[in-house]
């Protein structure tokens, strides 16, 4: 789209969270500029600013408005741009910034979870061209039927940037955080983990949506569709990162081992096994909005079975509510929650072409004294729910077995 | 405009701190609310948030960006705006809040300090229309031709209020404070200052552009050229307050007793007494803006003459820069700043048919000691300079004279 090399950096909260880590961010930037490259710049809100806008909102109702909500936290972005552009202009490096609206990032209407339809950003591209360095607020935009400001929810800005580097046509996307990009565990948890440096989109989604925080799985969908080579790094470091693409050099058969200790299993107990059951029970679940995760089905005994499935912690009563209901009308025996449960997975994009990961995993485990209580898999994923205690254990012994050896 | 009965609310700093002042401020809607009122709401920014913003932007700029800093600085109302929208919503009144910009609060492009040039104000009518309340935010407004966001400078929000009720055709504006209204004197220096319940716009402009601060002069003007009734009054008190509007009641001969000590006397000595030269000397302050106010030219001597004038001290640095240019240029003797200076004013639409009262104040001035540097007059106003020593007790004398005697 433009003869220049363009490229879009987004920071986060962190690395934008006072004027002396905004200083830092302006060098990122001026960097990349001094390398021939046209710079788009999506901020965050300031640390923890948004949180404290919430806790506000909070005090003063106990179900605050969506749309005043949106109103409210797009005020967040628009004081990190303004500080940001300023500080570049008073550095000698012409820069200005828009807010979502301003770029034209159009999305649909619902307040809180909106998402992007069209970026027509028009003065960006006037910006550019002009050689200005062109700050663009993340996490929101605008929906043109209601003529109203949106907010487009967790992990909202890293969706701005990656989109934005879609419809800009930019060589890619970095994205700014505390950490130095992706590992192949938690290095709070496990001191061997090390770097990746290459990670496909499918596995960077399978590790998003296993419990690896670093990216949203929403801004790897757009990377995968537009094919917008994405660069996870950390602000304050300048190490290289992880670059998440198409087609990596060397591809592993296990790239890394995941965990998620936020869910909660739930079991239905002696429900009939007719059809429609299970279509009965996450179609009640889907309409409150339930993240439902991993779904296992037990083997049907009289005509009847237990069906079990995990949820994210912060769903737990909205679910229960739900069960509650589902089980009368179901005339099923009950249902039970389990909170001290946690998942682990191993994801690497050679297990589609090697056979025998998934039992070495489960071998692994259990040789360990680990219990299983449920499995899913895809063809580049491995997952076992375990309970909660034995989740640094088996993180331990897989990292062992799968990454470190 | 409507047949119903429309009423603009605006709350300034102190009466929108924090979350507890902003429950106050949802009871003085709902007042209005109850007693038939379609209310527009204009809030300004919370408490001390925009000199912290301002403070931020100094951190990262010598000189911030006036764009950059309207774009900063207009986060502000919209904090205020949807907090209080989405809590009266909580209380069951339906409430929406609007930018500036969605209000169409249309302005002329100089950031920081721009005016206000039309309110087409379409959401804020269609929301009327509801029964809504609709949140305004104060300060800010829109420009076509360069499409940004600006924002109107020192009582910028009451402007928005003022300007609003004009549009809309709103029987009054209430401009809510920390004061209960306007007094014929300082209370914070003179116990016995009386609450004015009534004065016209020429008098509350004359009150304004001599220290009382309660109002900026830029709202009475609006006021005055639409016929909008302004009152004054307190958020935390919910008293009558003080009504601004053409004709009262009661018209006092002298309605208060102002002083300002913010001010700086410069005088250039030994300038030729020649045509022209005032028009030099005091174009060239007004190309940097100052707002020049008492002017006094000495008696010639030998075709030699002194002038003196009083300006903003926050504009000291640069008039003498000029003067210094000047004193050159007119081959003056030189120049001289005085610090030590205060000006007193009554203020009285009375005084038009009254004479005698400027000799009554030089009396009394003069009878207590106090010595008189320069004197200026308007058909309802006088305003000597005096020693900022003497100004309590200037204030004190005149205040018996003239008030409570």
């Amino acid at each position: 789209m433009f003869p220049m090399k363009l490229i879009v950096q987004k920071f986060g909260g962190t690395s934008v969270a006072d004027t002396s880590a905004l200083k830092i961010v302006a060098e990122r930037i001026i960097d990349r500029k001094k390398q021939g490259y046209e710079v788009v710049v999506v901020p965050s809100a300031m640390g923890s600013s948004t949180d404290e806008l919430i806790d506000l909102a909070n005090e003063l109702s106990a179900k605050p408005t969506p749309r005043e909500m949106d109103m409210l936290l797009s005020a967040g972005e628009r004081i990190t741009m303004s500080l940001l552009s300023m500080h570049l202009n008073s550095l000698g490096h012409s820069s200005f910034s828009l807010t979502g609206s301003q770029a034209g990032i159009i999305t649909t209407s619902r307040h809180g979870k909106a998402e992007i339809e069209e970026i027509s950003g028009e003065r960006v591209r006037e910006g550019i061209e002009r050689g200005d360095i062109v700050i663009v607020a993340g996490f929101q935009g605008f929906n043109r039927d209601t003529r109203e400001i949106t907010t487009l929810g967790r992990g909202g800005s890293d969706a701005t940037a990656v989109a934005l580097a879609a419809a800009l046509g930019a060589e890619k996307c970095e994205i700014f955080t505390d950490v130095e990009g992706v590992f192949t565990a938690d290095p709070r948890i496990i001191d061997s983990a090390k770097l990746i440096d290459e990670i496909t989109y499918d596995e960077m989604l399978e590790m998003s949506s296993s419990g690896a925080g670093v990216l949203m799985a929403r801004s790897v969908e757009f990377g995968r569709r537009y094919n917008v080579p994405i660069i996870v790094k950390s602000t304050f470091a300048n190490n290289k990162g992880t670059i998440v693409k198409e087609k990596i050099m060397e591809e592993a058969i296990v790239s890394g081992v995941t965990h998620n200790d936020k869910e909660v299993k739930f079991t239905l107990f002696g429900v009939p096994d007719q059809p429609g059951i299970a279509g009965t029970v996450f179609g009640s679940l889907s309409e409150i909005g339930t993240n439902v995760d991993m779904i296992v089905q037990n083997v049907s005994k009289e005509s009847i079975t237990d069906i079990s499935f995990t949820a994210p912690s912060e769903q737990q009563k909205d679910v229960e509510d739900t069960l509650k209901n589902i089980s009368k009308k179901l005339d099923a025996k009950g249902y039970d929650v389990d909170e001290n449960i946690a998942r682990i997975s191993i994801i690497g994009a050679g297990m589609k072409s090697e056979s025998g990961v998934a039992s070495k995993m489960f071998k692994t485990l259990g040789d360990n004294k680990i219990n299983i209580s449920m499995i899913s898999t895809s063809p580049i994923r491995v997952s076992c729910v375990i309970s909660s205690s034995d989740i640094e254990r088996a993180l331990n012994v897989l990292h062992e077995e799968f990454i470190t050896k």
